[in-house]
């Protein structure tokens, strides 16, 4: 098992279709990396149950997370299929939770809704799971775990999603990756990414937990700029603070030294 | 095989971590899915060579599309390695593609650029490939065959894939799906979504091949505004469109049916 590795499902047809953009994926890809996770992959798939199934299945098999994290299906139209698909995947009966039930029914009732075979549906769980309740909307969330990994299911509607992460899941799993982790960034100007590469190369050999990753916003050619982003990991925060600004003064003595300037330094002391 | 089906991989450690909001799969989805192709999955991975590769391959093996695209990891620094994640998935070996180095030096001599090892990098390619031209940036794409499947590997610079893609690739893989789509759009007000949900699940049985998907935008219980997407493939443009006015009227027929009113109705006569 790799201890702080962590996968991203995003499950919708019209997320597949580009209908929608995946903040979803970029948002919990941020948040992961924060707490010290290595998210290794994120994953968008149409709402077909064995499909999911088998992804999920793959994911685990393979690869072993300690998270998956995924977003969307678990809404009342049919095509909302995510719970059926983890079951499915683990082996586990769907259930209906009492405590989901419960908070579908504190939603819905003093509004005048009914409890109709849709709404009701949205209580169902693999067996074992854990609702996460929604502040925001009306689906419950759902957590559980299976073997090494833990598996979070939230809302695909990002406002509902981030609150939910926020108010709950975050406190439950941010001790679950055990490191801290530090950032930083600069802006070169004036070196093109190829001139850059060999000294990224040298740093990420020798800082091998760090992560550094240029990324080019102007013309590589006519007018190089390089967006440069540091992170690394210890298991104090002092200790990763200190390796980010060391990685960063590097970076920086090398792009002066190749004729660039220096912009935008972000590195906390 | 399914002729019409279609996967993404974005790769990009950068992407995977949520620093870069992932634009590339949902504008590859959105022409995807306009020209007819079944968009089945996104995956983003991390720079990790033997996970793209293993990734690639259970595609393949499992869900033998028609097509996959890549963007990222063509470019010169050392976690680009798309190419040889590629190469290693379909057992070929990694070539210097003269074209492929033809087009960068065409770019960088008369600038002034010299061809590095990093930048030479850029034309090696699995055998078999054909480069496809960057008319923006630098690093060439690369298209190749392989069994019933068409692999075209972009770069990750939006501006960079969105231009190859519009001048070049569609060009190319237009007539792959061999269908016409048409799409429509309306909006709900003042029904939920679960009240809606028997309505377009019975409209999904009805019309096996289009796809009818609903986006709550308001908030589900106190004002419920509900987007609704409409899309119909047929063998000719006439026959989609005409299934696409069929759903979108039974559609507002059904939700005014329920005491909601539409609004934006956009379906093309």
């Amino acid at each position: 098992m790799s201890k702080r590795a962590a996968w991203i499902l995003t499950l919708g047809t019209e997320v597949a279709r580009g209908l929608v953009v995946n903040t979803n994926a970029a948002f919990l890809g941020r948040r992961l990396s924060q707490l010290g996770f290595v998210v290794e992959g994120a994953i968008t798939l149409v709402d077909d149950r064995e499909l999911i199934a088998s992804f999920l299945s793959y994911v685990m098999r393979e690869r072993n997370p300690s998270l998956i994290v995924t977003t969307g299906g678990l809404g009342p139209t049919h095509d909302d299929i995510t719970l059926e698909a983890v079951a499915e995947a683990l082996g586990r009966p769907l259930v209906l939770d009492p405590r989901a039930l419960e908070m579908l029914r504190e939603k819905l009732v003093p509004r005048g809704y009914e409890l109709t075979r849709e709404r009701v549906k949205m209580a169902y769980m693999p067996e074992g799971a854990v609702p996460v309740p929604n502040p925001v909307g009306t689906a419950p969330g759902a957590m559980l775990r299976h073997g090494d990994t833990t598996i979070i299911c939230l809302p695909g509607v990002p406002r509902e999603m981030e609150e939910m992460w926020l108010k709950y899941v975050e406190n439950l799993i941010k001790d679950l990756a055990g490191v801290s982790v530090a950032e930083g960034s600069l802006v070169i100007v004036g070196v093109p990414e190829a001139a850059m590469a060999p000294v990224l190369r040298s740093l990420s050999e020798t800082y091998g937990s760090s992560y550094v990753k240029s990324h080019p916003r102007g013309y590589e050619l006519s007018n190089p700029v390089l967006e440069i982003y540091v992170s690394a990991i210890a298991s104090a925060e002092e200790g990763a603070r200190a390796l980010v600004k060391e990685i960063c003064e590097r970076i920086s003595g090398e792009a002066i030294r190749l004729g660039g300037s220096v912009k935008d330094y972000r590195c906390q002391p």
